[in-house]
């Protein structure tokens, strides 16, 4: 039954898109402050070293210069903190990444506290690096850090007998797969402007996805409460989780506190690519059992994740990946590995997907082998293991609502004409093959059961009737706030555009959690829904009030408290002045973290529900077997999301999900030479363009769950987890051959095509 | 019994306080932003005149001339709007005050401006104007409004039947009592700055005690919603009343939307004299009856406002007035009424003590001429009068708890020496004569039942426990946000240092209603208490869960939960990360209104209980019956303000408020000449300095409320109301003359000593 919406499902332009595409938008690099000084961060030119000297003295009494501050300048914790206290804001000792910084300069301008990075001696004596993650886990190799292994930890999520699994299987499939880097290349670089406030507040203005986190490693670093550091988080141009970790900011509240005076703080493309975490490299080996029919009998995942020396949210991200090692699909025998190598690499961590993509890819290049093996259609034998409501995904979770996936891939086949593609020619010319892929993923919303994960939020209505929404969640061009805006226009019956949502700052709003892991509808949206309620009912009393109606009838739309049939016809805006007359509370504010309804589990024991979203992509692809050319015809993507908020910001997520995806599968790719990456540059780490993106198809099934708000899920990452296994299913339709690694570029493909002919 | 308290009823320095007193403290004129223009506006020469001509072309073609406005240039209500809906904003017709502005420009420096001012051409018709408030009653009297009469109001509070009460007298007494206009002369002048905020929001920064009142006013001039309107309000240098008023934060936001830049606007001295509301001078008519013993029978006052062209707060005054006609005593028959009368002279409004002064002053000097006439000490008289608890003082209300005057007379005649008087000499010196005067008064604490008074505030601690307090309260110096902090920090065992008060921003706290009426931190203090509760009910939840501890016997202070005489001792700032980490709120928004509870009325009618302060004084002076001059020798002030949060807050308040009142009695005398103001400065408009403060011993009585915040009351305006009296009388005493009228002048001495001799 479809419930009627005001506001809910309406395509709604981005709040303040027009100022983006129009270039009146205003970020962090564009705050200008009085007497504002230039800060900037001399990195380290080795990936590993020692450092023997560091003299800033020359430096600090240059003209222009404001401060030059090294390690031991630093009144609290020197550490980013939060995930792991392993890395340094600025290292004194011992270099381990080519992203590490030793020193940090304020000066008048630019050219100044250029001056001053030139002006630091520092003398290095190299160390051997370790660069290669799989001799790193062997014995003698030189440990990244001394007093700890090169092994992090190694992850198992495990259920059913997975050798019994496999005793079951008629055919087993085994393979190992390889993923490559994966930068961000957000087109805002990291930024942030520091200044003190009146009354001794460090005041922080930062693109950053995690305002309230950062707030706490800038009050440590600083060595102060964490009430007297307030951040601000003004428009954000993109993220994708290299905004997840604090970046500058730290170093700009350094600076500022000080000099007492404001520090700018940007990150050249050269400094954020050297810098942020990457998407971690992956070997993953699969062994894949199945019955003759084609089901599922047993999985086994190993993968190895190299996240660099410091791990950040590193070792988060190979759990992750050991937590989906089943795919979206009943697998009642499972065992899923994952090591987190340490190595003296770029650093990895959070990036859309969380670890997703990599493990889906693998998973889903086994399923069309195994199809492949068995002589089965691949979306046939997808629909055959798609799980379902109440199946187990994980150790001690199942599914809350399974049908989505078997929806999608169904939608997925519809409209992509699957089952018609043997009229179309796989051979268009000679040189060109055509191929078909299906992929198919799911996403937990928001992190799991037992883990700090919530959102606050506050409303406040004026006594027009206008709304301010106050939440700490970032908006980084996902779309969230304008979401935020249409959930409480909906339940307080106004029009979206009386709805204000003001941009995180942690002095004016609760923690609402990062705006990560696919969480923030669902989380903020239920937060708000709790906070407008209170509002909600205040009106609601008032109408009683006023007309003696049944508050069951009362309907708020449209700015108007109206009952079907009846004259009653009262303005929101009305409303709200008598509140304030009558002394009622029209600002509340709203808190919600997850419930995880319990679940009896296969084997007997206590688990619980995760909600979980779904999606299938169809790639159609052209290689020239000739010149190992990949071009994408067009991708169906096809999401189970609940019900949709914004179609708009919707198919943005999806198109930007899918371009991202296509950008991972085919272009992008990191080159790191002993620990080193070599194109820091947008020119030479190249990212899809307009022209690059094929026809996008998309879709939505959209199956409202109930704890959510208007039955919304997520769609933030899973675009991203499908589209690489798609297109890499595709070209393998279309050579002929399996496709192991990432990225298909035309030297590999030719190699595919080349070695599995040998 | 003493409630044992860690943080309230401690000394405490005022938040910031250092700040201001070694300069570093910043203002709102302190604001400097990039690409910033000054804005001025245009007064008119004339107090009363039809505006022939108003040309602006020429000021607008000025180089560095940004923008020039006049009242058909506003897009919204040309009003101030928010008491009455009289006074515009930007007088395009008829100017009726001297404070009346024609035009505002906005250019890129002081200079320009100026330049620009002078380039506007108005022609004016000068008219006549009414300036006698006695006069402009009289049928025939040009009428200030053509559409309206020059009497605005007439309110009557009564109880009993006046007539049979002086039926029942033995004595009567009857004398006309005038007062004067008294300026605020905060120390900072009104001023605002205004920008667009990067999402179009106009945000002001302004010197205000109403943020949430302006942010109304602002949005109706620019015809916007109010959310996006965002008034936040930097230190205040001093208010009194001459700042509930809006003033030129509505024209520096208009300045700001027509140029889509930065203004600034500070009003000179010269200017601020000219413009805001004074204390209404009034004509105080009394008539008390009492029986041989001294008992009160009946009391008929009549009391004549002048408000002067435009009404606003200036009828809300005079009704004050009107309801504090029968004083802090039990009289069972009174009529008391307030004309509101409109005139062409400076206009009066809100000023601490908001119209009780005035009163105080005429019922206070009547109980000594009674006291005289029944040959009764003064002081004895009052403490046969004083109102006691359930006892009535307005037409519906009684007073809640009534002790608290007989503790305050009684401690004043103790601590003064009152009974002892006689021991010293009246005349030390030929030409000096000695007197002592006593008075007393009453305030309520916030407005009245059935009107829009509330206050909502939220609290929210971070990870570390330090905490944040969101109100949209304003502390213009009388240390209202310092008690705050303290209020927070008993209820969360905290120290006050950790507890961080935001300053008014109407964005990030809800309305907490204007910093007036002595309500702050009763309504303030009462909304933290309940956001507070929410938080502190999570950490005794986590010490219940950490220790299994019985949630009654856990203590929070100083940073510690612990249990007396057992081994649980826990940091809060442990208690908060464990709440974060298991999901629980640590944010929460609080709402308080007034209740009322019933009383029973003595003609058998139902009424409420209201809270209410008291305090008495006692005032020595000496006067030179050859000069006129007074000389204060001690002022005793002791006041009943319930607990005390901050000692020392407390002792600023009453002494602040007992120099004002000096200030009023003796020195500040606006000299106005057809509604025109000849004393616009500092050097002309005589103010107290330190030298002209006498000995202040200060005293409280700590009667504590049940429905307040640890059961303080309020102090803000009490002192002010009784100081000029006990002034007075004390004059009155020396001299053996009435004096019956302010300012007691060496001029007005004279004349009383001759007046009464003749």
């Amino acid at each position: 039954m479809m419930k009627e919406f005001n506001v809910i499902g309406k395509k709604l332009a981005a709040v303040g898109g027009q100022d983006v595409v129009t270039g009146k938008a205003k970020y962090s690099p564009d705050l200008e402050l009085p007497k504002m000084l230039v800060g900037k961060l001399l990195y380290s030119p080795h990936a590993c070293a020692r450092i023997i000297e560091l003299d800033v003295s020359k430096a600090r009494e240059l003209d222009g210069v404001a401060a030059v501050l090294t390690a031991e300048d630093i009144p609290g914790e020197n550490s980013y903190l939060y995930w792991y206290p392993d890395q340094p804001l600025l290292v004194s000792d011992q270099i381990r990444y080519n992203g590490d910084a030793v020193a940090i300069v304020a000066a008048e301008n630019e050219e100044i506290a250029t001056a001053a990075l030139d002006a630091i001696r520092v003398v290095y004596e190299p160390l051997e690096g370790v660069f290669d993650p799989e001799q790193a886990l062997n014995q003698g190799t030189r440990r990244v850090w001394d007093e700890k292994e090169n092994l992090h930890s190694h992850y198992i999520s495990e259920w059913g007998d997975v050798e019994l699994g496999f005793a079951q299987a008629d055919v087993i499939i085994e393979n190992t797969y390889s993923t490559h880097y994966q930068e961000h290349a957000m087109l805002e670089t990291e930024s942030a402007v520091a200044y003190i406030d009146h009354d001794g507040t460090i005041v922080v203005y930062a693109s950053t996805q995690a305002p309230h986190r950062d707030q706490i490693q800038i009050a440590r670093a600083l060595n102060i409460p964490e009430v007297m550091v307030r951040e601000i988080t003004p428009r954000i141009g993109g993220a994708f989780g290299a905004k997840d970790e604090a970046n500058v900011q730290i170093h700009a509240a350094l600076l500022t506190y000080a000099t007492q005076r404001p520090v700018k703080i940007i990150r050249s493309r050269e400094e954020s690519i050297r810098t942020h975490v990457k998407r971690h490299p992956a070997k993953i080996k699969y062994r894949t059992g199945a019955t003759i029919e084609g089901k599922l009998t047993a999985v086994h995942m190993v993968a190895y994740g190299d996240t660099g020396p410091y791990v950040n949210a590193g070792e988060e991200v190979m759990m992750t990946m050991s937590a989906y090692g089943a795919g979206p699909y009943y697998v009642p025998h499972a065992r899923s590995e994952a090591y987190t190598v340490l190595t003296n690499n770029p650093i990895c961590g959070a990036f859309r997907g969380f670890g997703v993509p990599q493990v889906t890819f693998a998973f889903e290049r086994q399923m069309d082998e195994l199809a492949n093996r068995l002589r089965m259609d691949p979306l046939d034998i997808r629909l055959l293991n798609c799980i379902k409501t109440g199946q187990q995904f994980q150790p001690k979770a199942v599914v809350r609502m399974g049908d989505g996936l078997r929806a999608c891939l169904e939608k997925a086949s519809q409209l992509s004409g699957w089952k018609e593609r043997i009229k179309i020619s796989r051979e268009p010319e000679p040189n060109l093959k055509r191929g078909w892929g299906v992929a198919t993923s799911f996403h937990k919303v928001g992190f799991d059961k037992n883990v700090s994960d919530h959102s606050s939020a506050a409303v406040n209505m004026a006594q027009d009737g206008s709304v301010v929404v106050r939440t700490g969640a970032s908006d980084m061009g996902q779309g969230a706030h304008t979401v935020f805006a249409q959930i409480v226009a909906e339940h307080l019956g106004l029009k979206p555009e009386h709805v204000k949502v003001i941009r995180p700052d942690t002095t004016m709003a609760g923690d609402a959690g990062a705006s990560v892991a696919s969480r923030v509808t669902v989380f903020s949206g239920n937060a708000l829904i709790k906070a407008a309620e209170t509002i909600r009912q205040t009106l609601l009393d008032i109408v009683v009030e006023e007309t003696g109606a049944d508050p069951e009838l009362i309907i708020l739309r449209n700015g108007y408290a109206y009952i079907e049939g009846e004259q009653i016809n009262l303005r929101i805006a009305d409303l709200a002045a008598k509140a304030y007359e009558r002394n009622l509370p029209m600002q509340a504010s709203g808190f919600y973290s997850m419930d995880f309804p319990e679940a009896e589990m296969p084997d007997g024991s206590s688990g619980y529900q995760h909600i979980v979203c779904y999606g299938a992509h169809v790639a159609q692809v052209l290689v020239d077997i000739e010149t190992g050319q990949v071009t994408v015809e067009k991708i169906i993507a096809v999401h189970d999301v609940g019900q949709v908020i914004n179609p708009k910001g919707l198919r943005g997520q999806i198109e930007g999900g899918v371009s991202m995806g296509l950008g991972y599968a085919l272009m992008e790719e990191l080159h790191v030479d002993q620990g080193i990456i070599q194109n820091t540059s947008l020119e030479s780490y190249l990212i899809p363009t307009a022209l690059d993106i094929p026809q996008i198809i998309v879709d939505v099934v959209e199956l409202p769950e109930d704890e959510t708000p208007y039955g919304a899920k997520s769609v933030g990452e899973p675009p991203t987890n499908i589209t690489p296994s798609a297109i890499a299913n595709a070209v393998a339709d279309a050579i002929g051959k399996p496709i192991n690694y990432l990225p298909i570029s035309p030297e590999s493909v030719l190699v595919a095509i080349k070695a599995a002919s040998e």
